[in-house]
């Protein structure tokens, strides 16, 4: 049965039969109870917002944007059209689905990926992992979508559709196993990557928004009418790309630099970042034995609540600061772009007179240019001017300045003790430059 | 130290030291855990805000409209001004203190009152319960107050105040122990208690507009500012009721019809009712092991994190439902003001042939005019007309015509079956009138 | 070309290059100069809107509502569908096009409806009005559409619609002058029509959001989504109206309250009021020059900046009133659904005293059904229960009770007069009773 | 008589009897008519909204910032704070008074300075304008408040402020006459006029987010509470400065991102720009009868209105372009931040062929940082450290490292030409590099 949800960001959200039992899924439900934000509740009370609503957000701007970019395009005939339109829903509405509890810290006690025997990555990927290396969400999500009661709904919802083609929208290092994303020849696995995940995908358009209005502040809002409207499919060598039309330039560097100051407001504050760090050392903690199952169908049962109640339940000094919501507390803060000697110095000086205290460096770059895999960089966005045939188009990190503007890593340091020890800390920081 | 917290709704919220000690208090930080709308976010998947923010906003709101009420009114002296003000903020901020995990539905389990042993009670109230009478998330909140560690937080961060006086506030039943609420021989309890819970309190202006928001309808929109604008301090027999001006009258009809409508499209959905009905069969079942403690120090611990992980852990077919997100599916649906037998009649015959149902009947009046206590009816709202002085100031419901328009209840009565048997309830209705 | 109009409700507005010609018309384009709340934003300042966007997000909503309705209908082919779509859009988006300056109060000075020479009426229209008929803003429409350059942009754009159908959509009371309404035999008209107006159509859905945004209050929100994921086409003996599940039937008593309160709150508001009875006061004075004239080109340049400088030019005192800012002063006000005889006693009163004054009555009903035209009559909403086979289809207002709580007009009576007689009125108040 | 006016942006604006007054004043009321963005609303039809609203915007903002500044600050007595609150709200309210018809390009039909007959400017300024100076609309905005009836409002209602005051904290050149803004030997002339006219002003935190309501974008959305929360008085040398504490740093830089970005996207849309080129064409030929009077009572009439019938009845073409709104087409577009030879070439190549070109060259910085007067750069911005004490407060450009990123001055150059010539000038475009 096709239904409509109810979202305070996009209005009502269609969803067709088959999505609807995609969505039904106890491996989908289990994202009403992970937070979007992890920690960010804690100084952002509205914040209490879902993977399960995001998810389901991106999966509609997914089918908007199609919409928009292929409005009137030439595919061979109506059923590719749907099959791509349908793909490309699939993979932004599950791209998060193997997201751990609470927040990417979780991953630290996630087991070797090994163990969660994916067949698709031996058969798909180039490069084989080797035995210590720890699995990762997104291995998690690969892993619900090829081999978990999630695929069988899938199989059965989609007949066109195979789960492969599904990953390989989500994980751009895995070899195409047929023909699917192909048309007259051309090749469309690219810009629908893209728009799963890259510097202007889905994802983003919806988080973006989605954060700035569940945490009542204003950085994350950006022109998205008028972004979408201006989306151009770009062919080169046979492949198309995501275009911009130039005149949405601007809006581009607004939604990069709402980006970059959402993070560094919100994503950054230093109450959620002592919450990261003091479930660091926790799950750190030689008597932590909170442990992520490789068992994909255990791993369904683990949720931002079991998180809570084994926090609760543990002796751990850790876990019960969290629990009890008693966190170490902020006395110095450092903004700034190159290495700062003052922090180490300042927690060296404490420690040496016993005091502990939690050092932790937030970095964060405007754009997945300046840190990109060889993946992304392989897709790049083109901006495509409509007065000028002599203007030829461009990726865009060549046409937008803000890349250089903003080339240097934002890097904020933080030192935070017992909030006992917080007037000696302040009186030792006096004294240290 | 004075902090701010943010909230999409109010924006910026402001707390004294001793305000932000006591939302610090393990007691307040549980209703972080605690859902402001227990099922909803099933149908609603962005109502995931908690009472915690709730509870702030309640206490904001109260300040603003103090600050409305009372800008130019001649207390006796500053302090009492900062007293009732802050006596006010407290009992808005803390009303909810004492709410159970995830819905009304967990009262169900819920000890003896006597078990909770409220000193209070025996001193400030007429009345004696029997030794049946089952304790309420109100008595709760009375024993936080008055009994646990966060009176000891208000005692020690509140020198003019008694966590009494707080209590009397919330509970128009207790008795006042002194003259606390006395200024120049006039009384402000009625005025505040019935801004703390009345048919124009702060809660329903918090709670009507953050629903809305939060869960992305429009029924819970009022005029908050007008109506704030527009509220007078009426004094009658030396003591001060809650005014309201004559031209804000419409508002105050828009504003009740808002909560009847919110609560009927978005409180009574389908989905929330069978999912409070699935846990009420599972709290009433024999081999349920959940129970709510007597002890307040262990009732910190109970949240709806707890809630759900138990219903997780447990293998009775109604927390697994729950837990599982497999409710039982509508296949009938009546609105009457009226008894209505054939949901009986549809029950009865499902029945005789071996399929089980589940019937709810959801009732709601437009106003508490319709079924208040005697303590409600005490404190009416005066109308004030500010251009004739031929009108009398006359309580509300004989002024607007909304009571009477809206005097009948009204019933939504639902069938629900697993999913199984859907399509057979749904041809036994065919049959059935 | 086709353009995208931005608009802070709905959006982006796209247009088809038909669409835009008709939008760059003289004829519409003179909206941008006409408010499309007159006098209101004297008192809320923010109400500066235009039926020149209120317009375009009409034809929007109308293709919205359309495709929504439509969906999956079975026309005879995409041609009919599209003619439907776009004679829907085109009347949704001229329905106001002969709109006169400022407000209705204008139409006092319309000339008599025969020199306007609307060849349609006689054609098309079962009565003749008689000699003294005055013109209206309706038949100014009639006119634009069929009879002036706009019938030509029409008519060029438009192959296959002829203006007359536009006008039929707008007009209930002209006959169709052919089958263009008809597919697969059945008509299509009603629905169409009752869409651009009737109780529950495009032109409310769009005015009561937008009212509310600009002015500032909150009265005229209802929810637009639900509403429209819930109109059904229903066809009785050949004919397709407008159905609407039940379990939207609450939004749509909260959608006529929410028109209700709005009225009551903000188009009459008293100082709008005033301005409007000042308007009405010149426009009926022996002095007063401003005539609307009955040639269409001419009628193009009338807008408000031209009766605003008119006024401001005119030595008139009702004229330099509105000029200059400075209203009559409301003394009283009285609320009430019956009559009331104590405005007249006042007013006599005070003329006897030399005292010259404003008496304003202003009366709104809930609903067209309670003061409809046998034209709407004719067009009924049905009432469709998705559940019970035995619930047969039934006009809304024998389904809703809201109809009969409402039944009684609102009448808001006022008084008024100079600022230097207010002191003396409110004295003359405080005696009469 | 205390009033309150609704605004969409700020909810509730307050005003007090004397500053009603002063907004029922005719001097004040014609800014009703005086759209606050031009021929904005040619291209965002929705931003009708006017300098009337936005002044009482700016005023509310004044008390709001003000209150926070100022909250627990020992000022010698409640008279000076209410005095210093007083003088900063009438100098925001106030700031735009003088403001011409519809945009900025009617400076260019406004009298030499010396006519408008200044007394002020010869006592309290140093340097004397020349005989050829023309007046701008801050000249006009001086005379209204210091020789009109406006200012005979202000004494009346004000009797411990002059008008010279107010006039002071406008325009930065006037020397104080009196000790006026000392208290306690300390300055707060400074601070008080940063935030009628500077870096980070009222004025601008009011229209960034006001335009961005009514044009329906998003680009100058900032986080506002956050940003008043964190603004400090700051004394130098018996001077108090707007100081901004550090963790607001990247809240600024969004502030000044946003206000680039809208100035782009909005102030400057190719369509607004091509209708002030036609403003500046009409007024600037031979047959052009429109000037701005140099009487102040004569001014007073002037406004949009008057504009736009002007416009309407002259049988200049380039007035009947803006009248019937047949502007010329845009063919071309650059954006660059460096000289560019292209448009003028094309201009010329165009030219020869006998087709006239409008060429428009807008030109945007990020800051007035970048293009400071004097007085601008004599009141700097400090940032405070709240945790450091090495930290020492710091004139904001030396902190936050936005203007050298946005240092190069953005230039958009545009080329339009008559409909019929369009499709001519792109053939030229495509052989012109």
């Amino acid at each position: 049965m096709a239904i409509e949800i109810r979202d305070p960001i996009h209005g009502t959200i269609p969803l067709s039969s088959g999505e609807t039992a995609v969505v039904d899924s106890a491996e989908f439900q289990r994202l009403r109870a992970i937070k979007q934000l992890g920690f960010a509740d804690i100084s952002f009370p509205g914040a209490t917002h879902t993977r399960f609503l995001h998810s389901l957000g991106v999966c509609h701007l997914a089918g908007e944007v199609f919409d928009h970019l292929f409005k009137v395009f030439p595919f061979s005939n109506i059923s590719v059209r749907q099959r791509f339109r349908q793909v490309f829903r699939l993979a932004a509405m599950l791209h998060d689905v193997g997201h751990g509890p609470l927040s990417h810290t979780t991953e630290e006690v996630m087991p070797p990926l090994q163990d969660l025997k994916i067949g698709l990555y031996s058969q798909l990927r180039a490069t084989k992992p080797d035995a210590e290396t720890r699995a990762t969400h997104e291995d998690y999500t690969i892993k619900y979508l090829t081999d978990s009661p999630l695929s069988d709904v899938l199989k059965a919802n989609f007949s066109d559709i195979s789960p492969v083609h599904i990953a390989c929208l989500i994980d751009k290092s895995l070899k195409s196993p047929d023909d699917f994303f192909m048309d007259k020849g051309m090749d469309f696995r690219p810009i629908l990557s893209q728009l799963v995940s890259g510097e202007l995908d889905c994802d983003r358009m919806d988080y973006l928004e989605r954060d700035s209005f569940f945490t009542g502040t204003n950085y994350g809002k950006f022109d998205r009418d008028w972004m979408i409207s201006n989306l151009i499919p770009h062919m080169v060598d046979g492949k198309y790309y995501l275009g911009l039309n130039r005149r949405a330039l601007y809006t581009f560097d607004d939604f990069l630099i709402s980006r970059h100051h959402i993070h560094l407001m919100v994503y950054f504050h230093h109450k959620c970042i002592v919450y990261e760090e003091m479930l660091n050392r926790y799950l750190t903690s030689a008597d932590c034995d909170f442990r992520l199952p490789s068992s994909i169908a255990d791993y369904t049962k683990y949720n931002d609540f079991r998180l809570y109640e084994h926090l609760a339940a543990s002796p751990n000094q850790w876990a019960q600061r969290i629990a009890l919501k008693k966190p170490y507390k902020m006395f110095a803060e450092f903004h700034t772009t190159a290495e700062n000697t003052r922090p180490e110095k300042l927690r060296d000086t404490l420690q040496a007179q016993g005091i502990d205290v939690i050092w932790a460096s937030s970095k964060v770059r405007l754009s997945k240019y300046h840190s990109s895999t060889p993946e992304d960089r392989a897709y790049p966005i083109y901006v495509i001017d409509q007065y000028d045939r002599w203007d030829v188009p461009t990726p865009i990190d060549q046409t937008t300045e803000i890349f250089q503007k903003y080339e240097a890593a934002r890097i904020i340091d933080r030192l935070y003790v017992d909030a006992d020890h917080h007037a000696k800390a302040q009186e030792v920081m006096a004294t240290v430059r």
